[in-house]
């Protein structure tokens, strides 16, 4: 398939590009964008590289163009569990409404609830999304029929029984091999925390990863019970164990909010990317991770939203606006964060944490066609003084009007265009919730 | 008018009733809320009360239906400043981007800049606003040209002259005889802050507040700054200023950031409301006010935006969802508050700070009707687990269909209602900073 974007405000997220640009078309062939320009449907015509018929044309004019927001860290199912929480301890929302259902979902109940989740990303902008979860063959099973893009895994830990932390490894290998076809599907080592492992499973899970070319995700420093936990394990702090284990592979870390400034000086001495998730950090009473400080450490810095049982949502538009926000409040400084680095971390620095800047994260020729187009004419954004920050602090997911994965165009003026009754998706969803044990 | 809005989900935030009814209707006479009930057009058609070319029909099956929020502390010609500190200390962005401008402001300027903001509060579902600026019958202009309703006073600050600062009494006092029998606007004594008075100004407005029978409404230290410049004035801290002058009256102070759990202690013992602005705040790297402290010490906090150039917008959703997320991270506790005490915030907590919570803050029979409808009917909305969370941390002004204020529908299906050319407007506005001096 062909596309032309025409007429566009982009944001392209290449570095080699002026911010903004005006009056931009965009044509894509297949799943790859391969030209961007002024006035393009005349060079391409003149080419012959498109006889009419064959071409979409999307025109965006008084629209905002940019890449489509990468989702670092999540828990795809978890959708079932929003707004769960009020009320409740973290201890207590765990104990009573998480883990009780969690024991009892079915294969479907994965698939639907991964179904909304994808739902959620293709309306609100975020092209691609990194998951942790079980039943992975379900999250994939969605993932393909909505089009969107996913990295996932088969999360690794060794709680249960020595036996079930091998028998995951293998599942994990399973599951790589057996999609290794499906396009816009890529895999990580998901190791779910240094608390729930210990050092010999730790080697092994990185030995994994490095043996099959991956990298590897991990919850990191998440509260301070986390941080007790993993000293009382290892007997080491928790940067201590990562020195020494990670040193060979790239490693994704969720959350990282318990560190102090020594700790984040020695982490940049690792091959590592942050998946900051502000909103969960908050709600869940975690506290706020040090991220202008990771960033002076030269510390790629992503993002992300957690399930939405703490982050509330895959808005990733929020997230960016929390991260600015909260870095200016602790910092006391109102110049400590630019809106530009925070358009960075929800795009191009995504990419970068999950090993795809090649293909994704970027408006650029060669790359993916992950795109989405906002409509920002609207009185809460005027006047237009500075279009960056009003994409970072005054824009939500609601803005997006079309979203582009691969080439495949999901949405088109805020009507999907995969093959799902939303209704009863809905339906299904509180269903499986309202049927669980309380 | 008569008006019957049949059929809601009705979060009322009257504490006598449940938090949230299901197939309630209202019914409006004038400006005010005549009954709430059940079936309702049959009782009022029984009784006579109306003919039904007379009644105004809105139907509000699957939609939510709440008091009209309520904003307490803005600046509301400060639109046309939004977006407009990216890259700048605060410091430099006053003295370069805002004073500069604000000096050469037309009153056209500021009746185009209030009106953007009214439309701006519609449009995201709030109906009353306090604000502190100057030019104040522009202001009210505005007012009165979309129906909004409106708390405004003549900043007082004893800065520029002796004179002047007198001048500023005389020119509230002669607001407030002038548009006395304006509906839905009324006034305070808007005290610019300690930092700009001195001990002998601050008694004369808490004296002009008392005699007036209104409320003060008072900057109050928003940043380390402004703790040190009062300490420098008056030799005391500020919340023995405040103790020592401000027993008489009910005070609204904004922002209140920069304060130990000692001076909350201290503070409880006047009439206090607190406007917490948490987006200003962070965005100019003032820090995060202790609400949870405050609410502990039983002092009504309320919420406000501030002016947009901080602010980035009116929408109040957003100042709820910071607040809750707020107070969450930094006392590290995931019940620090509860989301219905967030929403009482955004309402009648509003309305107390304001002295209007005999007429406003609640649906409640006799109260005026500010009314908001919103349609959660979408994908990132579900599934509904509950309700009260979803319009704290995952709903937005985008989300609101239908405004009434005083029994005004100011905008129904997100089709305003109001006399005003959106695009020329938008236009208007981008003038005013296009020919200022930069």
């Amino acid at each position: 398939m062909k596309i032309l974007i025409q007429n566009a405000t982009m944001i392209s997220m290449d570095e080699k590009r002026p911010k903004v640009e005006r009056n931009i078309d965009i044509f894509i062939i297949d799943n790859k964008i391969k030209e961007i320009g002024i006035n393009l449907l005349k060079k391409i015509d003149d080419k012959g590289e498109v006889n009419n018929s064959d071409l979409k044309i999307i025109d965006a004019t008084d629209k905002i163009v940019m890449p489509g927001l990468i989702n670092t860290h999540s828990h795809v199912p978890m959708s079932i569990f929003r707004e769960t929480i009020d009320g409740y301890s973290l201890q207590e929302w765990l104990y009573t409404k998480i883990w009780p259902i969690e024991d009892k979902l079915t294969s479907e109940d994965i698939y639907y609830a991964s179904l909304l989740s994808f739902v959620e990303m293709i309306e609100t902008g975020c092209t691609t999304i990194n998951d942790m979860y079980f039943m992975t063959d379900e999250i994939i099973k969605a993932m393909k029929h909505t089009g969107i893009r996913l990295q996932t895994t088969r999360a690794l830990m060794d709680m249960v029984s020595k036996e079930e932390g091998e028998a995951r490894f293998d599942e994990l290998f399973r599951l790589k091999e057996e999609y290794a076809k499906v396009p816009k599907l890529t895999f990580n080592a998901g190791i779910h925390g240094l608390y729930t492992a210990n050092e010999r499973y730790i080697k092994k899970c990185v030995e994994f990863a490095k043996n099959n070319n991956i990298i590897a995700h991990m919850h990191f420093c998440e509260n301070s019970k986390e941080v007790e936990d993993i000293i009382e394990i290892y007997r080491k702090t928790p940067i201590d164990v990562l020195l020494e284990n990670f040193g060979d592979i790239h490693i994704l870390l969720a959350h990282a909010v318990k560190l102090d400034e020594q700790d984040i000086q020695k982490m940049a001495k690792l091959d590592v990317s942050i998946a900051h998730c502000p909103i969960s950090n908050l709600k869940l009473g975690c506290g706020i991770a040090k991220v202008t400080e990771m960033m002076k450490n030269g510390i790629n810095v992503a993002l992300g939203t957690d399930g939405q049982g703490s982050g509330s949502s895959l808005d990733m538009f929020e997230v960016m606006k929390i991260t600015a926000l909260l870095q200016k409040g602790i910092t006391e400084n109102a110049n400590a964060v630019n809106s530009y680095d925070i358009l960075k971390m929800g795009t191009i620095n995504g990419a970068k944490a999950l090993d795809l800047d090649k293909e994704i994260g970027s408006i650029e020729e060669g790359k993916e066609a992950d795109i989405i187009i906002l409509n920002l004419e609207k009185t809460i954004a005027k006047p237009e003084n500075d279009l960056i920050s009003q994409i970072v602090y005054n824009t939500n997911g609601s803005d997006v009007e079309t979203t582009i994965v691969g080439g495949d165009i999901l949405m088109e003026n805020k009507i999907l265009n995969i093959n799902i009754n939303k209704k009863e998706l809905y339906k299904k969803c509180e269903e499986i919730l309202k049927n669980s044990p309380q």
